[in-house]
């Protein structure tokens, strides 16, 4: 299995892609391709101890930085996304990842590896991490404004990946509504209702913002906008009430230390505070990116995982991870039938 | 300062709303106008003492149930809504609030009262709570698939509510979008830019998911749709935060049981633990609706205050508290004074 990897692709690229890269050979049991600038690449590879391991490089002159317009792509056609993709859709390699520009990485997607025949947009997924079990969210910034025939598309692609990914048979579907009820939505919502209830999926109707944190559904289907807002949002929160339980809790030790002056016993109850510390870590763990790897992006003809800018080395390894699995499954061809039987269908 | 009370609104009315207007006419300096079915009001009435209280009722034969679809109010002029709203019309009192069917409160509103000339849709705005300070976010469900200039019009009213409820001269003014570049948003949220801009508020940019809760605007504008998934998202993702600090905590306890068994001196830390809990009541307080009270239907003509279907009698209270504070600083007249300008400008 060879997936390439965007070594320009990331806040901290080159330098932390590298470190993630070289976790993933060790690991992974693949082989990586790093397309970028040679030079730099193999500076930071000097760093590492590579001896043996399956790591090879091809030179891309060009980046397209994290900030860029979309339409870098047209007059850099040796960037490094742009050169890696065409390694894929050539077959020399399995699958592509990149933590680089998002929009550019969907947008050489599309125009060097082409659409899987049949699917209308592809679709940006991501975990959402706060709920009981892992929910499926797509799309998540792919399209601001889709059409229900897109939606339909994204949930019958979503359903596929949470069952060869995670193996769970028969997912089930809902679609992201203002209300419980089939006449609440917007007029995207209410028009995709019947096309979902039709499309002989598990689905089980709309969910409210508050129903996605109670895992009501596997594959939880929504506009791109609407999917990017709720994962910010989310990223948001956690980050917010993380700071807010700081904050009280370096109060509550102040309130407790002048309390001990007086009251020497109340000392005692310190180490209850510093047990409380892996609850912390383990809600962090819980909704750090880093931990799920990267998106990837369902619907063009071939394994493409997107990851977080801010991705550390982990999340590098992580994303790999990610390609690595959808290739083995071979989710495209997976996607590809999909399309075919329900166009049949 | 007279207040219209649906008396029958509420997933616990009327015994828990009739507790709150007990609260809200001893606290709040005002008269409380309860319109519902008679016989149910005294009933409650009766278990309190409520002797020189400034309490009236106005007989109303008819219910909408909360889950009744809001066709239900044509066939239904005399449901306590539809009575109240009209006593508010006829100048017999200042404001009306109820916990009850919130699409109903909203249509009734516009049928009954009126949009105040100039303005194309009314908006409901909430307090978003999770923020360093409160943010009003507006709409949170009242039109699904508003036009740039509804949009435009609901950050005007916004801006008002939070001038004259807050005290914040020259609010500012963001709109939800899924990145802070101009070119980012979908369609509706491209079309409302411009708008914003010349607008003449004080208009800081797009606001994405994370921003919301870094209080990057003190009003926060967004379709219904999608404000609606923000809040309930919230609620969702607080109240699963807070079991799973709850079951993180008992896990804890119970492994340090174990270990205090074997090691008796960290039995000590129990104390700690215990010193936690008011942390969590802090943030459970701050996302508590009932400490804001209700959501004000802005852009019709008079005060109208909806309270959440859950409302206990403090949040009834509030309700009302919010009610009597746009009463009293004639919100109206205010927001028909910006439409006017903003048309003449």
């Amino acid at each position: 299995m060879k997936i390439v990897l965007d070594a320009m692709g990331g806040d901290h690229a080159p330098a932390v892609v590298i470190d993630g890269a070289v976790q993933a050979v060790k690991e992974l049991g693949i082989e990586l391709i790093l397309v970028g600038i040679e030079e730099d690449i193999r500076r930071e590879l000097a760093r590492h101890d590579i001896s043996g391991l399956p790591l090879t490089i091809v030179h891309a002159p060009d980046v397209i930085e994290m900030d860029e317009h979309v339409d870098a792509l047209k007059s850099k056609p040796n960037a490094s996304i742009r050169v890696g993709m065409r390694i894929v859709r050539e077959g020399q390699a399995d699958a592509f990842a990149s933590a680089g520009n998002s929009g550019a990485v969907m947008a050489s997607a599309i125009l060097d590896l082409r659409r899987i025949r049949g699917i209308k947009r592809p679709a940006l997924a991501t975990v959402y991490p706060v709920a009981p079990t892992p929910v499926l969210l797509i799309d998540n910034g792919a399209n601001t404004d889709p059409k229900p025939e897109n939606l339909l598309q994204f949930a019958q692609m979503g359903a596929a990946y949470v069952e060869k990914l995670w193996g769970i048979q028969n997912p089930k579907v809902a679609i992201v509504s203002n209300g419980e009820e089939d006449d609440k939505g917007n007029q995207l919502v209410r028009e995709t209702l019947p096309l979902l209830k039709a499309s002989g999926l598990n689905f089980v109707g709309n969910a409210e913002g508050k129903d996605v944190t109670k895992g009501i559904a596997n594959v939880i289907v929504t506009d791109g906008f609407t999917g990017n807002v709720m994962l910010k949002l989310t990223e948001g929160l956690v980050s917010f009430l993380a700071r807010y339980f700081k904050h009280e809790l370096t109060d509550g030790l102040l309130n407790k230390t002048a309390l001990a002056l007086m009251v020497p016993g109340l000392l005692l109850a310190t180490p209850g505070i510093l047990l409380m510390l892996p609850t912390f870590k383990r809600i962090a763990k819980r909704v750090d990116y880093a931990e799920y790897g990267g998106a990837p992006l369902l619907g063009v003809d071939g394994v493409v995982v997107i990851g977080h800018g801010r991705s550390n080395a982990k999340a590098i390894k992580n994303m790999v991870r990610v390609a690595r699995d959808m290739a083995q499954v071979n989710l495209v061809q997976v996607i590809k039938t999909a399309v075919t039987e329900s166009e049949e269908g």
